[in-house]
């Protein structure tokens, strides 16, 4: 359980990655990829170790309640650290409680249905957290930039036409606040890199062999589009977080750093679920005590040695 | 390709059953279950024929376009008659491009998601129709009319507090427009039993032995619920009967009469669909020229003996 100094400390650790609902934002003014809270580096990497702890213990906690879900939705441009964002901060929980779902190019399969099908088929479970590695924004954020892919999904003429973003964003919020509603709590980062931090990283996914297999020519030719991804997040960002799914902008130049914000997003909003462990009831603590009756009846060593007459042992 | 004359029959004749969105249902006093629009029984056999083989055309005309799927919701209180209403309907038609989900008492795994999930798994595909033996619909009938089975959605606390009913309408109507605006259009049908038709049939499920398996005794203790049933049904209709998703109520005394309305009423939305067989471009028509002048070059007789060479042939 932590302390309500610990629950105030991270909301206002996170307070200002928060995108107001119903604000504008411009990515390039508003948010600062370099941003690190006057923290150094040494300390950050202290930091994220408690806060792996506290997310164990949360979605422990989560799991045993078994009643509300958290989706965790990453995005990023390429090279923006969502691959080892999941790995350092999700690495300390328990994975029988975690599912994380990356969606790459869609399968003809996929394409013959809903944009939203394959997001909800992996939707997590009550109990579990869910990481979806890339989500149902890249079909505000991809599919926009590059409007093939929206003929790609073989939509009706009507349900491409003018104002098919804002009617995405419209069915997104109404999803979300739906799942919401119903005990799915969606929250929302985006990993939010500058055009140098890429270039480094991209010239390092080049030089060095063993990151060769991360960098594919295609990531230059998304990068031509920088300034179309910019703007398409910017509006994605203004117009999709809301009070009951907000978005958090993660400055993403320093990993350490994007690490401890995301590892933060996440217990915050599981420190505002609370989930506790179930009590147990009047009939099932007699139920538990009956048990141990019954356990303890059985003296050390006089055990039956065939282990399928043990359900007679009583009779 | 039906004549318009056609298309203004058939809407006329579902006309009287279709519930006007932002009405208010009462059932008992709104809709007989008794009601044939004047016909004879012989007579309707005759117009099902017709009907299916007009069903069967549009969905392989629906199939070739690949841009529209169709979702038509069945619902009704036992022995409504869905079964024999998506046997004597569906049954001409080809069943590669029809899928049809029963949705019976939900698994733990269902249980463990929002209750939308199960549903939205069987959607059909863009070019299919896919039949829904009840619904989504259940969530706000059996679920309201036993309340245990809200219970066992392992909701949060504030997810089934009051308002809940009002709140699924909403999001299964938000649920339904994002559906037909991205090109998959929903049609619901009731099957309007009277409570005396519903004794007639349960009496020869009991009586004939063959008919035995469909009945149980739990039919007997819904029955009892019949007024409970009656009033969800009714404000159902009246919420989530809507401009993108219409409900139609389709009296079901008659078993022959409820198939032609049903038939009718799919045939209405494929008419207003209007699906077309793909034309073919200037540069798909030349490739079809060039493979037919290849084909026509293969004299009978002359093609290679080794198969595997084929390939080698015009070279």
């Amino acid at each position: 359980m932590t302390d309500r100094r610990t629950a105030e400390r991270i909301a206002e650790f996170i307070e200002p990655l928060r995108v107001e609902p119903g604000s504008r934002v411009d990515l390039a003014e508003d948010f600062d990829p370099r941003y690190k809270a006057g923290m150094k580096k040494r300390d950050g990497v202290e930091l994220l170790r408690t806060g792996v702890e506290l997310l164990a213990d949360y979605q422990a906690r989560l799991a045993a309640q078994d009643t509300w879900g958290v989706l965790l939705c990453l995005q990023a441009l390429d090279a923006g650290g969502k691959d080892g964002t999941i790995r350092h901060v999700m690495s300390g929980v328990n994975p029988q409680g975690v599912q994380v779902s990356s969606f790459k190019v869609p399968s003809a399969e996929e394409l013959d249905h809903d944009y939203l099908w394959r997001y909800a088929r992996r939707l997590p479970e009550r109990g579990g957290i869910g990481i979806f590695n890339r989500s149902h924004y890249e079909e505000v954020l991809v599919v926009r930039v590059h409007p093939e892919n929206l003929d790609r999904q073989k939509l009706p003429a009507e349900a491409k036409g003018p104002g098919v973003w804002e009617r995405r964003y419209r069915e997104i919020n109404d999803w979300e606040r739906y799942l919401a509603d119903n005990g799915f709590k969606v929250v929302k980062i985006f990993l939010n890199l500058s055009k140098e931090a890429q270039r480094t990283r991209f010239l390092k996914r080049i030089d060095l062999p063993e990151k060769n297999w991360k960098f594919s020519a295609a990531d230059i030719r998304e990068r031509e589009r920088w300034d179309d991804y910019q703007e398409a997040f910017s509006d994605m960002l203004s117009a999709t977080s809301t009070p009951w799914a907000p978005w958090y902008v993660v400055p993403a130049d320093r990993k350490w750093f994007a690490r401890i914000c995301a590892a933060a997003v996440l217990a915050h909003t599981l420190v505002e679920l609370d989930p506790r462990y179930p009590t147990v009831g009047a009939e099932a603590r007699r139920a538990l005590k009956d048990a141990k009756r019954r356990l303890e009846r059985e003296a050390p060593g006089g055990a039956p040695r065939d282990p399928y007459a043990a359900k007679h042992h009583d009779r």
